[in-house]
């Protein structure tokens, strides 16, 4: 993409109402705009990260064996009624009356439908186990939003939901998607801790909340640090593996990790003070396994292999897709800008010219520009007729891996600078060999 | 894929409340499920089709040159008193009340919003021409919805907005986005033909409606057939060529296409009789140059090359992305069920065993699924016990372009049976033989 077509509006000063640092840089580095309070437009570079962080949300999803499928926004009111907790949601609900006057509301998640979609279609035993999940926009009507995307009414969520014949398999899915979230934020390039989460009425160990550290985040955490460095890579840990599955979990539950919630000072005191993390938390994830909550009340039932009549255990697995955008800033970034990782940055490379009307600088990024794109590279070029200092203070505010820096001094020793943006190494290579490095 | 995992439910009736072939089929071959009037859930075939076709919008989107971002769904009434259409808009508007008494709105389109935006970002001529779009839910609160997902309230609708300096512009951008959803219709194996609409009080011919012949359609149609046999690849047809862009656009508005609405009886006489096509219509997508209706009304101004501000003049151009998921079915299925176009069908190929308890035959098909996924070929396997005649049903009521059929009879001869879904030709091949003709 070439900047000077793109509608890539970077403000020159920082925001002065935001209060957190991914919140600002998202309007600063022009990622999104505000359109009603807690209600955020994304403009193309936000966009193009939503999308790829989604699109890891799904592999992994996928992976794990959850089928995609897509409920709607809007939901009826009865819906809601028969699952019993219509009234029970509090004003976070947006609730709408249509044209005819009935009653709808904005969802905010989705158990109460999947379960009736389930339960119209599924009669037998012999269609589960089954894990669906959709990526959706939701609505929350927070009474006061704020940190940007962190903690807005429009959000994008992925949320999925399993059904299983019992308790064991109910726990099974549990633990693979499980594995499926820690994969899914390793790949994103952040620490998303999972905490022992309160699981109500059900009790029971099956509920986890994904909690990344966030200085103004809404709850303060406390944690062994030995739950970071959980070998994910092992041999026998796959979705198939049922006892590596269960070692997975139980090296999960093993390590002291609480919110403020569920913090217990006296197993907190028996970790080892140099294992001890703390600091305020910002949820992106929660997986929770309620059994027959759902199922029952709204009279999901499938006949069992041995005639009986039976009613699935469900559990279910969200993910903060919209608000991770900002837990990835919040985890990477500098008083420059933001430093994407590469799994998740809108383009890899950006190209600058330090001086626009000079003819062998522009041949020399139009050439390389070309190149990068041939090879599948994804390059922003800034080819803007802007001061170099402009330029070079709007890649690294916007964040990309890689820089190209070209100019008519070094083209005249024949090189150009390739900068990493996290390292802030440079280097300086022909253009021949700044092509062989980023597309090795 | 394998069926015996999926949640792909078929009804065994074609369900009698559908009016239209293309609802009936969606509902029985388990593409989308009715939540509310007029609101679907997509369920994963469904799913499946969608992200196909939103796909090939998105490719032929960025081709022409527009840029893709995302609006929210829930806007503020606010922002559309400041264009003047909030009072005027109809009961089709779902209006809603947050928990602050705010009036909000589901946004049934976005040119007030995304004329806000460039205007709070946008200042100088420099940054215009820009074409930007999104594919985003969209919510009309039909009065009576009917006909499924061709004329439901949720929709999802890809609008993309263009942003020039003067009228030349605007016309350039519009006739891009006519090449652009010429060649997007096709690729979906649709014949949408464009239509001289109403263009209200700005006058002109720079608005088309796009629409496909339905029987039950909601308009109807008169048109030259001459229009269905432009070539879209002839030399000199590209985004950047004015003048065969022109061309274009004056072959299109040359051969007679109008609605009742726009029909001239006195022009229609003078086509010739073996070219004349009347019919029921639907639209699935329409253009619309409106110069600087919302511009002005909105205060959107950007200072021009010679210092004096200017008023961008605007176009919005929009596709029904869900809708044409139940158009596609019209225009393509036949008593027994569903014929996807390859480009967007949901898997390109079906296997079917004809006996599940043949282990001969159980091994040619799972070897067979094993290969066609490692060349990379999307094949949904029916490994179900099931009775071969339902098993074979439902592939011709899915639709999938490709049937593999293997049972203990061909395999004693060392073949399987391909069928072509479309023309129902069958060709006995070995397995090797079916492979190398469904991945080449």
């Amino acid at each position: 993409m070439r900047l000077s077509q793109s509608f890539l509006p970077v403000l020159k000063e920082s925001p002065s109402d935001a209060q957190i640092a991914s919140h600002k840089l998202m309007l600063q580095a022009g990622l999104v705009r505000q359109t009603a309070a807690g209600i955020y437009a994304w403009l193309p570079l936000g966009w193009r990260v939503l999308q790829k962080v989604e699109q890891i949300v799904r592999e992994e999803q996928d992976r794990a064996g959850a089928q995609e499928m897509l409920m709607p926004t809007i939901q009826p009111a009865d819906l809601w009624r028969e699952s019993g907790r219509y009234d029970a949601y509090g004003p976070e609900m947006l609730r709408i009356k249509d044209r005819h006057d009935r009653e709808m509301l904005y969802g905010p998640t989705n158990e109460d439908m999947i379960t009736a979609l389930f339960r119209d279609d599924v009669k037998s035993y012999r269609d589960l186990p089954r894990m669906l999940y959709h990526i959706q926009w939701k609505f929350r009507d927070e009474v006061r939003p704020r940190f940007g995307v962190m903690r807005g009414r429009e959000f994008l969520m992925k949320d999925a939901y399993s059904f299983d014949l019992d308790e064991a398999g109910g726990q099974r899915s549990y633990y693979r998607q499980l594995l499926a979230y820690l994969r899914t934020f390793r790949r994103m390039g952040i620490k998303a801790v999972p905490m022992q989460a309160d699981s109500g009425p059900i009790g029971g160990k099956l509920s986890h909340e994904f909690i990344i550290l966030a200085p103004n985040g809404e709850s303060e955490v406390f944690y062994d640090a030995a739950v970071e460095s959980i070998d994910l890579d092992r041999p026998g840990l796959s979705y198939d593996d049922d006892a590596g599955l269960a070692a997975l979990f139980n090296e999960v539950t093993g390590s002291y990790a609480a919110t403020d919630e569920t913090h217990d000072p006296a197993r907190w005191a028996m970790v080892d003070d140099k294992a001890k993390r703390t600091g305020r938390g910002i949820e992106v994830g929660h997986i929770f396994y309620f059994g027959d909550r759902y199922s029952k009340a709204m009279g999901l039932k499938v006949s069992g292999r041995d005639g009986d009549m039976v009613t699935p255990m469900m559990g279910s697995y969200g993910v903060g897709v919209s608000r991770l955008v900002g837990a990835i800033i919040e985890a990477s970034h500098d008083d420059n800008g933001i430093i994407w990782p590469e799994a998740v940055a809108p383009w890899k490379v950006g190209i600058v010219t330090m001086r626009a009307d000079d003819e062998a600088t522009v041949a020399a990024a139009a050439d390389l520009y070309q190149k990068l794109g041939a090879a599948g590279v994804e390059t922003l070029y800034d080819d803007r007729d802007e001061r170099g200092g402009v330029k070079l203070g709007g890649m690294d505010l916007m964040g990309l891996p890689w820089q190209i820096i070209i100019g008519p001094r070094g083209l005249k020793d024949g090189v150009v600078e390739v900068k990493n943006r996290a390292s802030g190494e440079r280097e300086e290579l022909t253009p021949e060999a700044a092509l062989a490095k980023l597309t090795s």
